[in-house]
């Protein structure tokens, strides 16, 4: 398959870094309900040629919850806000098809992708949080295989309704009166487990056809369906055998359901902490590690497994049996934190701050971090990477002093192919369902 | 009570005007889904001092529909959108009680808040198309009386989870470690007829407390929801004494809820239509009622009453009757189409043309136009006006010609008072129930 140039995401939060990266000097503590800084940022990932920025969400907190989590702008509005002060970086956010309607998702989405040219993509997600049911009146948050049907089911039904009219429906001739042509409008007519959508979507094809739809979890369920139905993946790993391994099992899934391996982008994500030197890389690793106090790391850890209290345990004895908990939140991250737990005989103490402060392998000088994004996509660990700044500066590093070497190897883009955020991640414009009968 | 200066609203539509609005010369044809359209003509309302833009929206097409329903923007991206280039108008825009989550739409409403630096809106409607129902899996669209309750139901949620942090919740201390007073986070924990919802929200208050909510529904039903729980309602009247009567109405409503007159601003719509002389004045209004067919018209005119079908009666020919038909979706405008009807003897050909293109009687020069205005606001028949301009030229000429009158007569603004829009309406800030009970 044609090797394609290295894709790029930049992963804005607003304090994020890690559960205390707010008290970081550099941070300004309101960043994330502070549109001038995200403006910024992303303007700042337009300049280095990003191909997209990715806005991550949440529905449920409590007051055990890291900052971030706890003031943050909403992805939708957010950004629409970006669409107008940006041209050409794509604009994704997460949504969750287990609290969301379709018709309303299609249209936000759809909406997002005319206002901003074609930038718009929807990271689905099924909401890993228990708690996020009792936002949405439910009485119980449905089971992982559940909210995989349910998600499946639910992108089954916001791209039918995407295609509601073809591309050539409206005729717009204000002499003979004729303002669409009624053949290119078609009702949905859904009728399934979950959703029952009649249609048609109120609002026409934008200019990519579809908004690009990712998919981020990396579970046995999550990869079915970015197989079946995603257009890129956000995904993370923390060595290249495991995303290589990944890598060609999504890929593979893709072509077993009749689709091509070029058709789906995977993005592994990266936390960089760029410096002129080794010594200045530790400095700056244990700049943002030592803001992290064991009671905020232990939170933090709490709530991948659905809010856990892990107070109740001796800190510097081996990491607790478990069990089955977590398995219904946020399944393929508890799970690796238990085996490697198990495998390298962490305490308590250590996989708490090591869950807060990850510490990945895309740290060192620029040069480092290009050979190890170069080895990776050469190596087909990924076609790009979504990039996570812990700091502001992080992302003003990789623009000023990673992309230029990228660039100056020929793996990178030094202009935009494109307006749109298909074509910048080189992925196919989907034919109208409709049409593509006809033809 | 102390006299409020005049307030304005631009109801901004695409493709607007009439059924056949888009055929006029001026009009963009794609206007509905153009963003540099909206950026203009709210820029141009901006210069002209509006309080705010509204947009409309809706949640059900068929092939009947008038062309700006069937493609538009979903009114959250727009307005989100134009928050960013924008900096002092407010941004107020329809949101469905009837097809919605609490949840999502006090963060997004609340997000768009934040994002405009205290400047958002909702227009809280319960969904007059029985249709919509289809599109968001319901057997049967709620009746009038039970949408309301779940409107009533559904804002008092919706505020709740608003004064989920009190103001000063986020301490934001980087020496000591305190991001927030977690006795300061307020969870919900909402249990009613219609929904239960924990809370608490994950986004802070906003400048302006809680976005100013709109209600726009003039039957029974619409003002008791009104005078009880909105800040602000856009209505419609046929002349003076019908709008004196609503206003006092809805004025004495929120006073016999303990809320103050000054608490509700009162917003009737008017449709200017504006000339140097009669004699251009007649021939606008000619050139936008000529564009439409009587087939337009009567589909438009079918749309109120639940999109039945008209060409089945004789067109000249007394109105046909027609039951409790309508009564179940825009109950106050179909109660009056009957009733000027029969009270004037109209032909069904007569009712779809007035229909299509109400000559309303906010037309001629721009001095006919500033005395109307200043006549229905010193004769409380409302605070202010919404302005719905047919044609984009019609919001220019009344920003360059109306507006300067009606400044130099002292009864409009020359700069706006506050960055927020509670600041410019003149409404107050809500004190957080939490914090209130307290002090």
């Amino acid at each position: 398959m044609a090797k394609r140039s290295i894709k790029l995401g930049a992963l804005v939060h607003g304090v994020g870094g890690n559960v205390s990266g707010w008290r970081h000097p550099e941070v300004l503590p309101d960043a994330s309900v502070n549109f001038s800084y995200y403006k910024e940022q992303v303007q700042l990932a337009e300049s280095g040629k990003f191909d997209l920025v990715f806005i991550a969400d949440g529905l449920y907190i409590t007051e055990k919850s890291i900052p971030h989590f706890l003031n943050r702008f909403e992805p939708i509005t957010l950004l629409s806000a970006l669409a107008s002060v940006t041209s050409k970086i794509g604009l994704v956010g997460t949504l969750s098809s287990s609290y969301s309607d379709p018709f309303t998702v299609a249209r936000q989405f759809s909406s997002l992708d005319h206002l901003s040219g074609g930038r718009a993509g929807w990271n689905l997600v099924t909401s890993p949080l228990e708690g996020s049911a009792k936002n949405f009146g439910k009485t119980e948050h449905p089971t992982h295989d559940e909210r995989y049907k349910i998600a499946e089911e639910h992108l089954e039904v916001t791209r039918g309704l995407w295609d509601s009219w073809e591309d050539d429906a409206f005729v717009r001739d204000k002499e003979t009166g004729v303002f669409f042509d009624p053949s290119k409008l078609h009702r949905l007519d859904h009728k399934g487990a979950y959703f029952n959508v009649q249609g048609p979507l109120n609002i026409a094809r934008s200019k990519q056809g579809q908004p690009v739809v990712f998919q981020a979890g990396s579970s046995e369920s999550g990869k079915k369906l970015a197989g079946k139905g995603a257009d890129a993946v956000f995904t993370g790993h923390e060595n290249i055998e495991e995303a290589k391994a990944f890598y060609a099992d999504v890929k593979a899934r893709a072509v077993a359901n009749g689709r091509s391996a070029n058709d789906i982008v995977i993005l592994p994500g990266i936390a960089p902490i760029i410096g002129k030197t080794q010594e200045e890389v530790e400095r700056k690793y244990e700049e943002i590690a030592s803001l992290v106090n064991i009671q905020n790391a232990l939170d933090y850890l709490g709530r991948f497994f659905d809010h856990h209290d892990f107070s109740q345990y001796p800190l510097d004895e081996p990491f607790p049996e478990l069990g089955e908990l977590g398995s219904n939140s946020f399944r393929s991250g508890t799970d690796k934190i238990k085996k490697t737990a198990k495998e390298q005989g962490l305490t308590l103490r250590q996989v708490a701050l090591q869950s807060a402060t990850p510490r990945g392998q895309f740290i060192g000088t620029p040069e480092n971090i290009a050979d190890l994004i170069q080895k990776w996509h050469e190596e087909e660990a990924g076609d790009g990477f979504i990039v996570y700044s812990a700091l502001p500066s992080i992302l003003r590093d990789f623009v000023e002093l990673v992309i230029p070497i990228l660039q100056e190897r020929g793996i990178y883009r030094t202009e935009y192919e494109s307006d749109t955020l298909r074509g910048n991640l080189g992925l196919p414009i989907p034919a109208n369902r409709y049409t593509a009968v006809k033809t």
